[in-house]
């Protein structure tokens, strides 16, 4: 058993980027382990005894338990902090997020670029990518109109909301996204690409 | 405005049923608005207003906040409360499985019933029905291996964990899904079913 934290993830995955840019804001130290989805390395005999649902990020902490789901790390390595919300009403807004990226966002928006980009875009998916393309639309108008009115997705303070969204939102063209017409979601993307902290996602 | 919270939800969703159950099991008051998603009534200007995502269950606070997502709507209802977890770690293993709800179970298991019971079972959705019968026993695979060694989603103790997996699983059969070779499972669902303060869900 290490002392530091490690985190199980492909760099190609904004879910994994995710717990990147909490840790770089943070300041908390990790080990990074590679682990190529496409490969099949989540579906290992040892991956699944970490995780039963074989996903990545998968965190390890120091006293040899795993924690999975990209969402429930950050809200764990944020606990107590000011960036998982001020209040009681506050905590639920950031989950509210949260829980809308997993469910609108990302499924949409993340799977069309991995679609795309790391399946080779194969002709059989176009039905189930003009879907998602429909569904992703969706969540970005919803984004905008909470960025028209909001300087973050919360409010008016930086969150782990914003960490979860800007993830898959700023790669988006990457899965046939246009964000033209979406200028507030452009505005939040350049300010949070500006935060002191800020690490990029990798380019692989 | 109301002193009482509202919960704006269609009795036939599981989603809003889960608050229904932690309302009971906490014995918090609330009214409830009865919305028909079939009859579009989540997408009129009036609902969209309250919430961009045209979702529910929504909850208005007595303020006249508005909160959406069932998850977060749980997290906000049971906040400080062990139902929410004891400690750092037990509450991110709640958040696991309510985000491992969200994104794994509900798209294949209550979609599906959704797509059985109340469009008709449209021809048309076969190919898609496939994929989350697939995708719904994968999660409901996940399940059982974690109540073969727990009492519990989370554990030793009863959580919202619980409650968000409860309820559409209790009702998977009515999505098709075969509970049989899911022991555990059941013995959770009897287990639940029979708590002191348990609300059955409405037969519509």
């Amino acid at each position: 058993m290490t002392e530091k934290l490690k985190v199980y993830g492909d760099s190609r995955s904004g879910n994994c980027y995710k717990i990147q840019m909490l840790c770089a804001e943070l300041a908390i130290p990790y080990d990074w382990q590679e682990v190529d989805i496409l490969a099949g390395e989540t579906r290992t005999p040892q991956f699944l005894a970490m995780n039963p649902n074989g996903k990545i990020p998968l965190l390890a902490l120091p006293d040899g338990h795993y924690l999975p789901e990209s969402n429930a790390i950050l809200c764990y390595l944020a606990d107590g902090h000011e960036l998982s919300g001020r209040d009681r009403f506050g905590r639920a807004q950031i989950l509210q997020w949260l829980f809308f990226e997993q469910y609108s966002h990302e499924p949409n928006i993340a799977t069309s670029r991995f679609i795309i980009r790391y399946l080779g875009n194969p002709v059989e998916r176009k039905p189930d990518l003009d879907n998602k393309r429909k569904g992703g639309y969706a969540a970005l108008n919803v984004m905008e109109k909470q960025l028209l009115n909001n300087a973050y997705m919360a409010g008016v303070n930086f969150s782990i909301a914003d960490i979860a969204l800007f993830a898959y939102t700023h790669v988006a063209h990457e899965g046939g996204f246009d964000l033209a017409d979406y200028p507030a979601i452009r505005a939040w993307i350049r300010n949070i690409s500006r935060r002191p902290r800020f690490v990029a996602m990798a380019k692989v």
